[in-house]
């Protein structure tokens, strides 16, 4: 059983990031929220996604199992605006999310998850952090774009850097200690990462959100930032591009 | 002979709503106004335009017509602003309509009219009728989209019904009779219509119009709008898709 | 030596006109300011940029060129918002120019410019003058688009008129004395022009530019007008199209 009203903008938010990585996911449900864990064809990234009952309007629930195409519920979200509740509900007879928005009524069939495994997220030590406004990340891969297809992040004591090399012209961004909200590094390291990956999940993430940012040399990267005033905790991590590999 | 001015609004107005159906088409032309009968290449769909003489600014003709291509008015369209003045002048002698914007000056060479025939615009009696802004149906249209190529119009005593069922998905916006601003419905009627030709109908009617819609069980779709204060008059009729065909 | 500081509005207005006609420039850079002449590759068109040290927020150079790749300096004006400054100085051990634009720091390579030979602009005397908003200009040009790919220029001792005529169709604008900054053309010219060329130039003038055109009977074109307030001067020669060559 499943029945719950939530702001579209929060839906939205939760399937820009996701689909950055997959179009078919499992929400897994109980009385207090759900979480949803996937990872994308390329083994390259991965998501945590833990969504509290706190974020909705209004939350009833069973444990029990939601697969959505994210393609489809896209195309709820366009009859929705900013602002707009969205009113899901389980009809479990006929294997059926209905969404319902203003006078519309959409019943959407679910996606069978008996194949879909949660993937397991690794736990991580990693010894740098920074946190930073999403749109200075943004700039960082606006200007790395034409330059090459991977983007070294690198931390020291008092500054947070994005850079990227190519044959023949380099560019980066700088962020010193005031440009950040905090900053935990206390020996310099940096790794290299795939700049479309890192773009994708950067350009879902709402303006004006603030991103933790975990580093070490060669290492995974690990992103976490809320979404709906917190309700929503997102866990990405992304593998290093190791050179010479 | 012809010649007059109008708002450039109405103009396009009315070349929107007819090149939905066909490209080049012929006003029939008098000292009262204009008319317009077309059909789509398909026959299925049909529209009669009336447009009165107050509709232009000044308006002087003798019986004629013009024979026109709509894609070369929509080029003169886009050098004038909503709010600029269209003059309209024949030059009979060249066979040319002369458009003048501004300080542009615009000769198109008009089409040959005489293979073109106009329709026969059959006389239908359908029961049911409801006016509703074309805001709302719009809402329907986008929400019916990605569900299937056809669309089902439903009418009772108090309610007006857009559906679409697609294989394993559906949607339906529902009108209850206060978001309607009248109904006649006796009884329950419900016909199919081919979702293109709807939705490229009500695309083109300005935001905010009143849109009568008359409807019999499995009979064509009468859709009645004004255009311009009312001083330019819509009449379209769409053909319903009968299943088991 | 070159180290110098300015708007990014005036850079990109310099890359924008120039871009119309080539994509590889050299700048010949002295104490006083920068020049650059250019032609395109079929010899059709001609550009002359003179840019005076005011044009500049912050200026030192000593003799110097620079040879630039004009799609990788829009790629760094991407970086900057109207109003941001850029800081450009030339890196003479590594051959490249680095760009500053806030906290991201851009290295670009040069383009070899020994092989690039300043085109020699002829001097033109030509009969007739007027000078007219930009904006003016682009209204003909919107106009003449759909009708033919070459454009007439003609003008009278009270009037400027560009015009387009097609096999069937045509169309003019008329900009008489009072629409005109300035005028001085006691005969009737006129010249014909290549339309994409004449429009890629005006498309690329700053809106509200008032724009000098001189013309002569089937002589080039020559339009003259300025940028960052005059700091920048533009001279712009087009050859005309002779009928029956």
């Amino acid at each position: 059983m499943f029945k719950a009203v939530l702001k579209s903008d929060t839906l939205k938010g939760m399937v820009d990031i996701v689909s950055t990585l997959i179009d078919e996911i499992k929400f897994t449900i109980n009385a207090d929220g759900m979480t949803l864990k996937a990872v994308d064809p390329a083994h390259v990234a991965m998501i945590e996604l833990e969504v509290n009952k706190e974020a909705f309007d209004s939350y009833e629930a069973e444990d029990t199992e939601l697969g959505l195409d994210l393609d489809k519920v896209k195309g709820v979200l366009k009859l929705a605006s900013s602002g707009d509740m969205i009113c899901l509900e389980q009809d479990e007879i006929h294997g059926r999310l209905v969404f319902k928005v203003g006078n519309i009524t959409r019943r959407m069939n679910l996606v069978d998850t008996s194949t879909m495994n949660d993937p397991k997220v690794p736990s991580l030590n990693l010894p740098s952090m920074v946190t930073v406004a999403s749109d200075e990340l943004l700039k960082g891969i606006r200007a790395a774009e034409s330059i090459s297809d991977h983007l070294a992040l690198k931390s020291g004591p008092d500054f947070f850097e994005l850079s990227c090399e190519g044959e023949t012209d380099s560019v980066s961004l700088r962020l010193d200690k005031d440009k950040l909200e905090e900053i935990e590094s206390p020996e310099e390291t940096v790794s290299q990462f795939p700049l479309d990956y890192f773009s994708n999940i950067i350009k879902a993430i709402p303006g004006g959100t603030l991103v933790r940012i975990e580093l070490g040399q060669d290492h995974p990267l690990k992103l976490l930032f809320g979404l709906a005033d917190g309700n929503v905790t997102v866990n990405y991590l992304l593998a290093p591009r190791i050179e010479n590999e």
